[in-house]
Order: structure tokens, then sequence, then C-alpha cells
């Protein structure tokens, strides 16, 4: 799992700025992608929070940025840890 | 839907490039994209066919860059009717 913070920043409630967290799953087939993709979709209704989402065959990318990483800090959401433990039960790189 | 033809073309055959093929479907909820993104994925099983999607609470963007297209006309497969007709089904804006 490569994780990179590209520079399209939200504003964080001190005014600095929070880096959009772009988070990309390798998986070793199409079936691992998309059982990896239903468990995100059960995880984002029930935490109702629904991150940009692309994927291909063997790989999903999941951005989440500023404004989005705040309101789950807000909501002392897990989402994020749970995400990557999902990804990390599927073997992903 | 909105079908714009960004251009990061792939060659044709006859060597004229094809520009990437961007499909935007909107949805009135988040079960309705996810239903989409079901019956997309048992499509390309069965056509073995696997586009770049993004998708986010209610839309999905489907991108067919040339090389995919070609592909899909050599084998005289209807994924990119199917995939329409998926969404209009669903009632996509």
């Amino acid at each position: 799992m490569s994780e990179n913070e590209a520079k399209q920043a939200g504003a964080a409630p001190g005014g600095e700025r929070i880096a959009s967290l772009n988070l990309r799953f390798d998986f070793a087939s199409y079936a691992d992608t998309r059982r990896f993709l239903d468990q995100m979709a059960d995880l984002s209704k029930r935490e109702d929070y629904y991150p940009d989402v692309s994927f291909g065959k063997t790989y999903a990318n999941i951005s989440i940025d500023g404004d989005g990483q705040t309101a789950l800090q807000q909501r002392n959401s897990n989402f994020i840890n749970e995400m990557k433990a999902l990804a990390a039960q599927l073997g992903s790189s």
C-alpha cells in the first residue's frame, strides 16, 4: 500500500492545511479487488462517509481530502484504519 | 450521462488516433451507484474487460482508452452499450 499526500489541502480547525490522503491498494485478483470494494461499501454505509474511489482490475485508489479527514476526526471515526485493515486482510500490497 | 472524449488517444488499426471515452453516470442514491457497480463487475467478468472506474456516493466515471475500444471492437463486444443500458435501467442521468 502506497500512501502519498498530494497537496490538495483542506483547512483544519486551527487553519493549517490538511493534505489530501491518497491510498493505493494492489490486489492479486479481480475477485479480491471486488471483495475489498464490497467491504468498503459496507464500511462507508456504517460510517456514513463515502470517499472518492477509483479502481481497475487489481487495484483501488482511495482519496480522502482535508475536509473528509476533518469530518472523520470530529466523529472519532476509525474509517481509515478499518479500511487499511480490510485491505491487509485481503493480502493487498 | 455525459460523454466526453478526452484527448488521450490510442492508435486504431489504420493508425488514426482513438480518443479516450469518458462516461459519467449520476445516480439518485448510493444504493443505485452500488447496484450499477455490481452489475458492471459482472459485465466485466463476462466480457473479460476491466475499464478504469472512479466513483463517489452518487456518481460513477468509466474511462475506456483507445486501446480498450480497439480490443472491444475486435472482439465484437457490446460492452459499452450494455454498460449504458445498465445505467439507464437504474435511472441514471
